[in-house]
């Protein structure tokens, strides 16, 4: 993890002492001290890709910028995020968040293990070589979701111990499955404790949690969690050793609700901020870390208390040593904002290296280069697996929640028959297709919500956690036609109608990923999003949530390739 | 590190759901959460050396201990000590520290290091093993403290890496060669880099030091120090990255001196309680880190803070993943105590056992089987050497500063001829004796500050840092008598008159160390002490002093095997 030498020491100590100019050296800036919490103007010489010395001192330099009157702060650290939400390529991602002053990432990128195992999480590790800021991996603990999905991969004890065997691999991700640690599970437990073994961290995911539950779960030696999404949740699990990462994403918003405990110090230290799943029209509009920065300090928390929670507190957590402060020895790491309260940032220095300013880039981001072939092979498939045949009375139809991902169980009186769409009613079908490995299995139901007017599908390789296509639609032509766009465009969100595509966002690495830019990637989606809208459909992010409607561990019913899935009662809809 | 499998970890999840009963249940205490820094009363559950649990569920256990009306806190961790500086085998040192609340101690063991090399500290580590108290050790960085000394052993970068292998190693061991760092010396940063390379840390020691020399000095990744002995030294060095980990010894004492900082908040999270050198009366008295968290509170730290700083913060700097809370996946290492205010210690439970009560052991220490042979060895000498041949003129002294360790030089007139001591003049004789391999280097010179008004001399083996005999006195006959009673007991403090032997403390485990008991040892240490006395010398530790005239880092002037050294110039004195 530390990329230093005897000899860049040597050069540090130099600089640092003055016999030697620095690399870099930026004078006159407030810096925000995230140990003593002091905000102190001094200046900050680099050499060698780290911070030699920060003080008044007569350093010479080769290059010197004034940022007098500005702040100075470590490089911010989304602790908890899935690549793969943002549907962009690492490189691109960069070019997003960057600018907004983050430096340092941590996925699981358990969606790309669910299609594509090792090597697609390899893949990722591959192209997030060399890029302006560190995206760290953690390795997926869930991949299949649950033991029974069809997914491209399976990672067992075995598999996530090579991950966590990667350099760049810092924790066991999320343990999603909550009812396999409450329940003793050998295979769980024995990730966790591969992890603890490893000297690596172990993230948790458990909404809701409390009680004796809270200290079963937390016993096991997971010692992080992003689901808090009240301030009685948050204190209990800060109180039982876990992190309480704050999460923020597209979907899921819990900062308002939790910040009253952050600004009256309810969690201690026991916090930081993270985004979980976002997607890029999001970071482009309200940025990123920066911005949930924003809030907290318009919440009531201290600037450089915020600051040092979203730097300092998850670089230790996670072992980071040399990342999260403005201190000698540390990577040069810096963002430079005009003031504490709007953060507005100006410069990004990653690694001493000037990266971004004002809002792009300020250096070349490596071509975006990653190989990678069609992974949607659900065979050939023929537009009769869409027709519903129905016996007279109730029929169980999928009611969905909007801005949740929870569904609840619905019902609909229909005649014998073949189901057919009327206009008047918000009720579709729904469609999910095994993809990886072209077994045929497919499962059809009714869902509800979605608020199609007119005739027409949507369609997506997106489909938690499995991935296996995911289709809405009126009638079968059209989810049969958004399955073909999607095989031809090796994935992706589709809008079909009349038979043809109306709108296309190709996701063809994995059938998750854009290898397009992030402002091309939002642009794409803000089509497929009109086009969904146009078959009457109100929902903020349909894709969003029909890429959930297949997650088999969220209530309270699923459409999955083996048929709809009753998760309450864990049995399949007969 | 994690001693822990699947099937505790199972049998933890059952206790912590109530599916099983906990091995010891403590119920009814006030539970200082270190995390939120809230003192709320709940139960603990405990199986297998482990919390399965904390809060108020009807839990059912084997064993019930009610501390109600009592707190609960982890147990304290001393981040840096000599566990010389006790002259107590490990297994004694848990006798005196348990009862205490004291439950892991990080030792940077150079004494025995220079005496025996790593032998010597893998026979520490060796007899440390299955005590009530971790024991960790860190890798000696300066053996010997200078290049020229006459050490017992030489700890090279490589040596060092081996030390870094042991699991029960933390860190690279205090950094005091300060110049050679500012002077950027390849093995001294390439000691550095190995540590941080196997993910260790990296402990300093820089007394005084401040300004552009404590950028270049933390640059290296030296993120601790023990040395702040004034507020302004404490906050420029936790700002800089630097735990500060104030001690409060036996000699040194720089507590009261920072207390207002840490009560104001001026150190942020950044610091700990540490003792370096500590006699073993001076713990009987006074205690260990609990007797510190009673005067920090009394100064102004708030108690729950006091104990995160005393517990988390030391476990997390030393990466101990489940050490320093009392929270679920933690190791029941649990103090017990009355009140918040004078931490009169009651329980202290390591690993889930009582291990301590109401001030001594609850269960039975390891026997003492330390296998050692006599160290000191050297060679045949004959009192003629102690005979100071002097021109006529000024001759230079070592002037001792009584409760501190550097010296002053000083001067007195002498006539021609062998010196001759004059009890209306407080100057003696003293030499230092290379002992590990029967060289016959010595030096002799001359020391006032003892106060001897009786002919006499005192003698030691232990000899900072390379541990050469270091003898003081008014004659020939009774400098002689002092190197054969150390030579006859393998090592000690001595105290010779007329030619014999008035008081011995044996230190016969390397010449440092007794296998007595703690309470035998501190019995022995005060006749040596009063024997002392009798012969005029009105030191409160005489031996303290004597042992620290050897060590050449520290200024004035120093006795050494090759002669009277002038730390001031780095020149032996003509």
């Amino acid at each position: 993890m530390i990329n230093d030498s005897v000899a860049m020491m040597q050069r540090r100590v130099r600089v640092a002492l003055g016999h030697e100019p620095a690399d870099l050296l930026l004078t006159g800036g407030n810096i925000v001290n995230v140990f003593t919490l002091a905000v102190e103007q001094a200046d900050i010489a680099i050499v060698d890709s780290r911070i030699a010395g920060v003080g008044r001192y007569p350093w010479a330099a080769k290059q010197t910028i004034d940022i007098t009157g500005r702040y100075v702060m470590p490089g911010f650290i989304d602790a908890h995020m899935h690549l793969e939400s943002t549907l962009l390529t690492p490189a691109e991602l960069a070019r997003v968040i960057v600018p907004h002053g983050t430096t340092a990432t941590l996925s699981d990128s358990h969606e790309i293990g669910n299609v594509l195992g090792i090597p697609g999480i390899d893949m990722l590790i591959e192209a997030s070589e060399n890029l302006p800021f560190d995206l760290f991996f953690a390795a997926s603990s869930c991949v299949p979701a649950v033991s029974w999905e069809l997914a491209g991969a399976t990672l067992g004890p075995v598999e996530v111990g090579t991950l966590l065997g990667r350099e760049r691999v810092l924790s066991l991700a999320e343990v999603m499955d909550v009812p396999a640690v409450l329940a003793g599970d050998a295979k769980m437990l024995a990730k966790i404790e591969r992890s603890l073994h490893a000297g690596k961290a172990v993230d948790g995911h458990a909404p809701g949690m409390l009680g004796r539950d809270l200290q079963a779960y937390a016993c096991t030696g997971i010692r992080s969690d992003h689901e808090s999404s009240t301030v009685e949740e948050a204190i209990a699990k800060a109180g039982a050793g876990i992190l309480v990462q704050v999460r923020e994403g597209s979907s899921a918003l819990n900062l308002d609700a939790i910040l009253p405990a952050l600004a009256a110090g309810k969690l201690g230290d026991n916090w930081c901020l993270v985004t979980d799943d976002i997607f890029p029209n999001d970071l482009l509009k309200n940025g990123h870390i920066d911005g949930l920065l924003r809030r907290c300090v318009a919440g009531g928390v201290k600037p450089a208390d915020a600051i040092r929670h979203a730097t300092l507190v998850p670089a230790r957590h996670y072992g980071l040593a040399d990342r999260g402060a403005v201190a000698p020895g540390f990577l040069a790491d810096l963002v430079v904002t005009d003031d504490l309260t709007n953060f507005r940032v100006r410069e990004v220095f990653k690694a001493g290296v000037l990266a971004a300013r004002d809002g792009a880039m300020a250096i070349d981001l490596p071509p975006r280069t990653l190989k990678y072939g069609n992974t949607i092979n659900p065979g050939p498939i023929d537009e009769s697996i869409f027709r519903l045949r129905l016996s007279a009375g109730t029929q169980l139809v999928i009611g969905i929640v909007p801005d949740q991902i929870i569904t609840t169980a619905q019902s609909t009186t229909v005649k014998a028959g073949d189901w057919v769409f009327d206009p008047a009613i918000d009720i579709v079908l729904v469609a999910c297709i095994e993809r990886h490995h072209a077994t045929g299995k497919h499962g059809v139901g009714l869902v509800s919500g979605f608020g199609f007017t007119k005739h027409g599908a949507f369609g997506s390789s997106v489909g938690h956690d499995s991935h296996n296509l995911v289709v809405a639609g009126t009638n079968a032509a059209d989810m049969a036609a958004c399955v073909t766009a999607l095989q031809d465009s090796g994935g992706g969100f589709v809008v079909c109608a009349g038979g043809e595509v109306r709108a296309l966002l190709p996701l063809p690495i994995g059938g998750l990923l854009s290898p397009m830019s992030g402002v091309d990637v939002a642009r794409k989606l803000a089509e497929v999003n009109a086009a969904a809208q146009v078959l009457g459909c109100k929902l903020a992010m349909p894709f969003g949530t029909l890429s959930f409607l297949a997650l088999p561990v969220i209530p309270d019913v699923r459409i999955t390739p083996l048929g709809l899935f009753d998760v309450r009662t864990q049995q399949f809809v007969k």
